[in-house]
């Protein structure tokens, strides 16, 4: 059994996050008891991950609405929709964010009576964690078949355990690997600028028990065609109606390695990271801080006079996709008449 | 004129040597007065780029040889053998030190008498000094027309000004077009592990007064297919006869990106860092310490019990290349054919 715990739980009244600033040095708790924490948790990175982030969210709503539930139907729904509205601006490319918030402040608006609402907004949320971890056991459930005995398996950031509830979704057919015994390696590629590879995922594999080799962003393509890279797996932070996938500034590059280099290039995503309804244009590309490309964990690494631009995340068009790992199955190509059979059941 | 002081020089019997470990905290020079200290420097990366380890190599030798010049002609030898071995065994991948120490040693060669050899090797090397200067310069001439007014040109790694004598060779095109008073912004890959792009170009080049943004790594294919790029041009620490381009690791994944984008891709390289004899399979891929990749500066980024893998190089094939820019002119495919033109002048 996968030794990580729970990265997003709710006790004690307090939401609690694994906190990602710190790894790998130490595996250290963030608690929460306010909605400004979660939402500057989810702001500043101490929770990271689309799945994570939706369930923090989800987790948040409720906490709040248990807070507040001794004030009036009309107090409440104001402060509530304070709340959902102080979580939804803190991050804007994952789409399971809206989603899970769009579910819990359902769930609120389904009662009239504050209490009752609280309640069942608790409910959705642990629905929603409880969903995220059996969807993403199934993800490996489909993906494992994809790894087999001495594959090298390649992937970028963390869609780990780390970046969901639990089991992560492109490290799921990684750990369901592990679990039937089979042997193969993981080149994690350090993922800069905030280094969610080379931090996070290389420290869950390695305590999972999976040989894990690091290399800097620009050695991929290098290391494909030198080493050999039998797979590509990466996670999602938004999967559109025609396949197009968006995801960690590094991947749509990956992508175009992989053609070259004939690799496949699959993309692990539960189908609450799906967005059908936007078109490409309708997303938008979070522009971080410049200060995360000239400084690295605090140290200066470029001019102060010198600008950086920073794109936390970047579009993969469909054609470059082998295909998309989900929890009802593999979405292949043609990815735009698969996804929409896939949500047509 | 370029406001940046000479990377390399020899002053007062010493080398001296621009400090880029500090870059860009600080412009601090380093010196050496003896040849252990020399091949420290190129090995620990005082000084890099490959004109300038060839420079350095050559001034190390030229100053062990004035050193022993009192000795008898056998000892001599023997000693400036020992001083050769040492500073060839630096740093295995760029050709332009093995290229430099054959030079000066043929000077020291060429006399029987050790005070004359002395001579005649500190002649030889300040001859390499200045013959990579002027290079630099004309390789300037010939680039310019390339760059455009309003053009973004791309780079990686650092083939300035500071990865030479002076002037640079990827930059000498971008100096010459400042010059001649044309307006044009960079794009400077930090390049990982040591992030010479960060430190280093994006210093020299806001230094010079070119508009800089520095970049992720990861992030090239996004700032190619979003932004667009006119050009990219890179410097080369190894260029074979059939026109194989040795480079900074991240180079190969660069010249994919440009073929995939329809970037020109250009390489800036005098014709001393061409090695006419040697095969692919010949040229040793320098793997360096993975504590590279695994800190940053000092800074730990990835667990202790992880391991990394650390290329400093990759080979960039000629299909990929648009052109080799060289102090003689442009060199364009078929790549072989305009190579062995070249070298018959």
């Amino acid at each position: 059994m996968l030794n990580l715990p729970r990265t997003v739980d709710f006790k004690d009244g307090r939401v609690v996050l694994v906190d990602q600033r710190v790894l790998p040095e130490k595996l250290a708790f963030y608690e929460c008891d306010t909605v400004e924490c979660v939402a500057y948790a989810i702001k500043n990175m101490v929770v990271r991950g689309a799945p994570a982030i939706g369930a923090t969210a989800a987790f948040g709503l409720a906490m709040r609405a248990l807070q507040i539930s001794e004030l009036s139907y009309d107090q409440f729904m104001d402060e509530m929709d304070k709340a959902a509205e102080m979580l939804r601006s803190t991050r804007p490319t994952a789409v399971n964010l809206f989603w899970a918030i769009d579910r819990v402040m359902e769930a609120v608006r389904s009662s009239q009576n504050p209490e009752e609402s609280a309640e069942l907004a608790l409910e959705e949320a642990r629905r929603i964690a409880e969903e995220d971890v059996s969807n993403n056991m199934r993800i490996g459930e489909h993906g494992s078949p994809l790894i087999r005995d001495g594959s090298t398996v390649m992937t970028i950031c963390n869609a780990g355990s780390l970046a969901t509830v639990w089991y992560g979704t492109a490290t799921a057919p990684m750990y369901k690997s592990l679990e039937e015994g089979k042997r193969f390696q993981v080149i994690a590629l350090e993922t800069r600028p905030v280094l969610q590879g080379a931090r996070i995922t290389a420290f869950e594999l390695s305590k999972a028990g999976i040989p894990v080799k690091v290399i800097v962003d620009g050695a991929a393509g290098f290391v494909m065609r030198e080493f050999g890279v039998d797979l590509i797996i990466t996670g999602a932070d938004r999967v559109l109606a025609d396949g197009t996938v968006f995801n960690k500034i590094g991947t749509y590059t990956l992508s175009i390695l992989a053609k070259e280099h004939g690799v496949p290039f699959f993309v692990a995503a539960p189908t609450s990271t799906f967005d059908l309804k936007s078109k490409r244009s309708d997303v938008r590309i979070e522009m971080r801080d410049p200060s995360e490309v000239k400084q690295i964990r605090g140290v200066k690494i470029a001019p102060d006079d010198v600008e950086a631009l920073n794109p936390a995340f970047d579009m993969t068009p469909p054609e470059n996709v082998t295909g998309i790992i989900t929890e009802k199955g593999i979405v292949k190509p043609p990815l735009k008449k698969s996804i929409s059979q896939l949500f047509a059941h």
